[in-house]
């Protein structure tokens, strides 16, 4: 029998976890893993609990609330798989990746669809009998786009949203009806590069390494919770086709990680960044 | 004022947690850090805690020993430094990394001395102002050679061996003597070569990463519990000279990596591997 | 225009680089990239040269062997994607992870067919349309199965075969048959655990590092020369089947690395050791 | 006896690799390494040549010259160690790591002296038996600070300056005197934070990854040539403290590795990126 999940986010007291515990010790419940941290700074406190034993969320909720500050956030992680929709534009690797991953049960996922502004990848979805909305963003403002996108992805009624190199900005307000259930991939170089043509300027300053960034999505763009980080080195034999195909690489793999990091449950936010019981 | 420490080791059993913070709590200390792991194949619990407030040893080991299993390991970390003796041969690399360490406090240890089967390093350990002492083992026998080096540094009562680099292989009655207590650091490769000559091997099947292991010594060579790994990348242009210049690199960097984590008391051994909180 | 290709191996003299040069300066080609490199143990010269310019392999040829040893190597590098069959059984990673990135034309290779011991993969290696031959090997002798094997590979003619985590051994007179052309992808670790069950021998010493090989696969099982090899990190918090995911997870980017590195015919064979002109 | 190295840069034309080796096959000397690179956009050759014989620059250059373009810089490298001066602020481990590489012959060079705007590590250089010159900046405007430190290095008429952490913004004017001479180490985040207390920032951020850039410092501050880069992974459970020190732990190693670069002649510069023979 796979363990159930407990997650507790709430102000930091003394005597929380001495509190918790208490609670499954008598429910009878064996724990067999038990994380915590407390952000001294903002005084929060995270635990995640991994434990085997048949008690029902609705009786422990209740007890554990009465030890527990009333901002607590504390659930049972849900057993059943995370709902998700993909976003994605021409750039098939990680959307691949997700595919293969997803069909073979290594992320705790349904993928749900895939909707792309662009068709290119139809074909690819079509291999691995998804749904895949096409729904081209030129020739139409951008919160005509995003209506459509909206109604397109609520019809899933997704828990996450994965941004997998999907490259159109979406809206502040698009973004605040998935406050940290949007996640994305960028690339990322040391020095990091904005603007336009990221490769050929990492490859005018002839960086050595290559990196990717997968992150929750805030307001500021590209600014938002950092969930999985990686690098892999370059020279100077390798010019921007390399970069961007050693990006591709990189990206693939950091995204796949993060995924099954907040798909079971193993991330907290703390304000912009984040707690991860791996 | 920096937090105590309270580590604890013992066979598993339900209500562990809500005992040992239920003590602390009832005594007004304040948990600022708190990490446990359950080796589920061993039933064996660690737990390592940070807490702030003024409570003593003695009123608060006894309290904890009621709520816990007889076989338990209890105690506060020692917040005074380490005892420390290094053993070096003819290699610098890793000895004046610590020697620089320590130099500038980094290490939570005391560097009593550095013992060397060769007297090439003297003036290197004299510029720190550390006593070295000189134990020639050719032309004598090794249990000789054993007796003078336990001699010597047993008259320092250390808490650690540090083998950094030392080019002698211990006798398991030597070994004994220091249970978890001696760290040694050693090449490793992709895929581990045995024998004389390493780095020769390693060119000739022409590995592409160098890498190098942290471990408590134990009876058997060089199969003692792991606390640090780490690789760099090589290539077919670097000869035997460039592999083991490597290889001293990436020794350097990870056995003071392994000190820094044994020394702050973060590392438990659970059979033949460690739980380390990081 | 896509550059040609020059590939030169022979015994080491002096001149080699002024001859060969000649001949293409004097054909009026322009090199665009030059890479050398001296086994000055074995005295063997390797030499590639990328190029622009109209010039037949056939005119080219004939004026270099004057310049060369009678014992040179030489050759355009064929334009046209590596022909190639994959081995695999149950594991679908790698060979998930080819068949994206040969779908997309990431690798210069033309996929002819997968060959498996199992049947287990059909259904993945039927979304990307390419033939899949279920070969048991269970109930029929080395040899037997090895002759089907053959039997079925020889009739695609194929310029490399790739081991995608194939979990059988071949018969040195298998391997015989393929020199520097059957390539496989195996677990390695820091140190390296032979035999049964690796990760949990692994779990057991408590490694901190998961890495892979590719290697071309000679006589002696797993020690052929190594193409590229990488690591990934891991804890104590990291079970049997986490051990096992990492694995997986390196293996798959190992490999698609030494995939691109051979189909582009920037490797050479210098005894058991790989030249790379990455 | 330690192989020559011959070292060309000029504007790309057919032929030269062919006029080059033979001037040297003609003089009768062995190439044992020969590395070239044509960054195809600037139109510009690189080429290093390792070669046994006993041949004399001044024979040889006139040579040289006759078959390359009339922009060429072509040299034999110094066989005698680098001149170089370090400076330094607070921070002492780049500086320490410098001082015992340099004590064990393990750089290519002639450590003249150590020049700080602080006196504290002062005790750690007389150590290494090394003049140490003290020249706070405080209470005196940058340009007089320049002109004492100007002074002060041009004495030892350095061939390199390496800033070991050092801790002031040199001016343009200052760093002009010194055109691909100046070696500078700095931390780098993915993504990179500019400003102040960027471990604070990175803190907030929740980084992943820490990482260090070894590179030419030019006009533009933080912005030259990249030598080296590399990172280490860090975690939610690492305060600013920690975070700093992994970044000090990465840029010792990082400045080692360019300065052991730079020093034997393994870097070209091109445009505002390095060409790199490793």
């Amino acid at each position: 029998m796979k363990p159930q999940v407990l997650l507790v986010e709430c102000e930091d007291r003394p005597g929380l976890v001495h509190g918790i515990t208490g609670v499954l010790f008598h429910k009878g419940v064996n724990v067999v893993g038990n994380q915590e941290f407390v952000d001294s700074t903002r005084r929060r406190f995270f635990m995640r609990t991994e434990f085997e034993g048949a008690v029902e969320e609705t009786e422990v909720l209740p007890l554990l609330r009465k030890v527990l500050p009333d901002d607590a956030e504390v659930r049972f992680a849900r057993t059943i798989p995370k709902r998700v929709v993909v976003l994605a534009s021409r750039e098939h690797n990680c959307l691949a990746d997700i595919l293969v991953r997803h069909a073979f049960g290594e992320l705790n996922a349904e993928l749900l669809a895939v909707v792309s502004n662009h068709d290119l990848l139809a074909p690819l979805v079509a291999k691995f009998g998804h749904p895949f909305h096409h729904l081209p963003a030129s020739g139409t403002d951008r919160s005509a786009h995003e209506e459509a996108l909206l109604k397109c992805i609520e019809a899933y009624q997704p828990d996450y949203l994965v941004l997998a190199r999907y490259m159109r900005i979406l809206s502040p307000e698009f973004v605040r009806r998935y406050p940290a259930r949007l996640i994305n991939i960028h690339h990322s170089f040391l020095p990091a590069f904005v603007g336009a043509r990221p490769y050929h300027q990492a490859l005018e300053r002839g960086v050595k390494v290559i990196g990717a960034t997968a992150h929750f999505v805030t307001d500021e763009l590209d600014a938002g919770p950092i969930i999985v980080q990686q690098v892999i080195p370059v020279d100077h034999t390798h010019d921007a086709a390399d970069l961007a195909q050693a990006g591709r690489d990189v990206e693939q793999m950091v995204l796949a990680r993060a995924l099954k990091l907040v798909f079971e449950d193993r991330v907290f936010l703390c304000g912009n960044r984040t707690v991860i019981f791996d």
